[in-house]
């Protein structure tokens, strides 16, 4: 039975990328050492890092005056690294919250600085349903910089766009939302992402920043939050998590290889539409987000009917359709459907929705 | 030709490991889904992560009251982390340099309280080739902590003993010689140590700490410093790097279904007994570390002449003998001889040595 991972994360990378890494990675090049036994002196084990940061600068088409870094750890890691390089002397920063992650990064923020809530979402069940409206003057005008975290695998919301803040530089989380569709790189002072989804294994954060934020972390700050000690290259502090840029390389040469940003947000977008089409055209499963906010990723649904969500989540299992399960905060389903999910995948998942809603009627139906 | 690579990091893992890798990595347990791709609320994901652990008990024979954590990152992020958890309200704590690396550590450390220097390795060229004597009265009686890093990889050198700390708590920097030979570890408070020698690919820390430092951090320190939060399973607050945890559980099996620790003792003692015996056995190679702290996994050896050293690490790369360069600190080859080389290794980098030293006659010998 073909298995369809849903997992919000870890979660799935493109067949193509094992078949490859299953075909190279133990003897690199020929040179009869696994990727992951390359010296971190040795010429591959750069060329690698190379590599992946051009395919990436080409795939975004990153404006000239960004960084890109490739760090061990999750995008949590991240949070008191920001507050502690990116507020100025006078430290003041504004955060959107929209949902767990983004409230974790105010709360991390607080330690360091003058931090304020710009904006919440509205929702109360489930919590964080919609993305708020952002003003210019939703801002302060001295912020050191906006926080958001513009795509939610939990609540499955989106931002609709790119929130103008002016000359305020945008720092945005976008974990599960980077390398899926087209975004203006420019309107970002700071981008940061987990790469376990749609880039590589977990346990690698990347980061985009404009290389004005180069600077020594202030302070007492750990020398490994110093993005200009990382950016002159991780190796002279730590070894990098070089199998995971090998991995997140490969995925890079795929999406490339398959016609790049352009063709991935057509590809997804078909996905999507198939399953939220038939969300709304149907009344045993809902779609609790606000509709301009839905995630593109990350498709939050339910029966309204927690034992019946149970159920269905048992059934698709056993369908091979595995995953499904939406965050305990809450609740329902999720079904992540990342840019490596085929499209046969979400059909799979749909054509199971109808049989499992035509098969168990709710009682109060 | 077979390759032997003698990379101090990252470095070699047992063929075992990589073989069992190779079969089962793909579809882990049959369940159709990568080990890379287990959802962090599945089963398997959590097993993997207890079997890891409850297998590095049992060959450390870890006494009771000692937590184990896997940590995304190199032991250097761990720095920072260590000071701000394990240090008192009076913050105190003492650090003994052998090297670069717990020079860093101190630097780090001096950020967050009262750090003083206990001991430092003599030796000037190389610097650091010995381990200094330690007593009792080295350190200061009001300390939260020593700090020791037990082998440099740069140096080649390694503690002929565990430093006698009384009742001061013990922390040691185990990169690299962890599970090579037996510790008692109940001498330690808490040990950790890059995963990229002896246990996995590189991007993760090994920790082990006495339950009582399960502390949360104090002050303004990050949240993912927090050992309390971390040890809450990491997956609460962040995704574990599973695929690495699960490279380090094929490790500490196969160290397991070998005989343990003592039979990789036994290994490793006659692989570092052959090189060193030949180096002491004639005079054109010397290797300068004091004797008595050679390190077991990292040798330093070198030809007294510069441009001949640099003449070898080509000429036994192109013999299958590769990374044999020293650290750029103190030039000459360093030889690393890990868990996972095989005797053999150690048996042609000899032979090429032998044969080397014989055609390559130095003009002043």
């Amino acid at each position: 039975m073909k298995i369809y991972n849903f997992s919000s994360a870890p979660s799935i990378l493109p067949a193509e990328v094992y078949e490859r890494a299953a075909k190279e990675a133990m003897n690199y090049k020929g040179k009869g050492v696994p990727v992951t036994e390359l010296s971190r002196s040795c010429a591959e084990y750069e060329e690698i890092i190379d590599s992946a940061c051009a395919s990436l600068r080409r795939l975004l088409s990153l404006p000239k005056g960004y960084t890109v870094l490739f760090v061990a750890g999750g995008a949590i890691d991240q949070l008191p690294a920001i507050a502690q390089n990116l507020m100025s002397e006078h430290k003041v920063a504004d955060y959107v919250i929209t949902g767990q992650r983004s409230k974790a990064a105010e709360q991390e923020a607080k330690k360091y600085g003058d931090i304020a809530i710009a904006a919440v979402s509205a929702g109360a069940s489930p919590p964080y349903s919609t993305i708020p409206e952002l003003k210019r003057s939703s801002f302060r005008p001295d912020a050191d910089y906006v926080h958001i975290n513009y795509n939610s695998t939990i609540y499955g919301t989106k931002f609709p766009q790119i929130p103008e803040t002016g000359n305020i530089p945008l720092v945005a989380d976008m974990s599960a939302v980077l390398l899926t569709e087209p975004f203006d790189m420019s309107k970002f002072a700071f981008v940061y992402c987990d790469c376990e989804q749609n880039i590589s294994p977990s346990g690698m954060t990347l980061i985009i920043m404009r290389e004005e934020f180069l600077t020594n972390s202030k302070d007492k700050a750990p020398t490994t939050f110093s993005y200009k000690k990382l950016a002159e290259r991780a190796a002279n502090i730590q070894t990098a998590p070089i199998f995971n840029i090998y991995m997140a390389n490969l995925t890079f040469e795929w999406l490339e290889s398959i016609g790049g940003i352009d063709e991935i947000k057509r590809r997804n977008e078909r996905k999507a539409s198939l399953i939220y089409d038939y969300i709304d055209s149907q009344s045993y499963f809902t779609a609790p987000v606000d509709k301009k906010c839905r995630s593109m990723m990350n498709v939050v649904f339910t029966s309204n009917d927690s034992s019946m969500d149970k159920k269905f989540i048992k059934a698709a299992a056993k369908e091979g359709l595995i995953n499904l399960g939406g965050h305990p905060f809450v609740g329902g389903m999720c079904a992540s459907i990342y840019n490596a999910m085929p499209y046969e995948g979400v059909e799979r998942l749909v054509s199971f929705m109808r049989k499992f809603a035509q098969e168990n009627p709710k009682i109060d139906a």
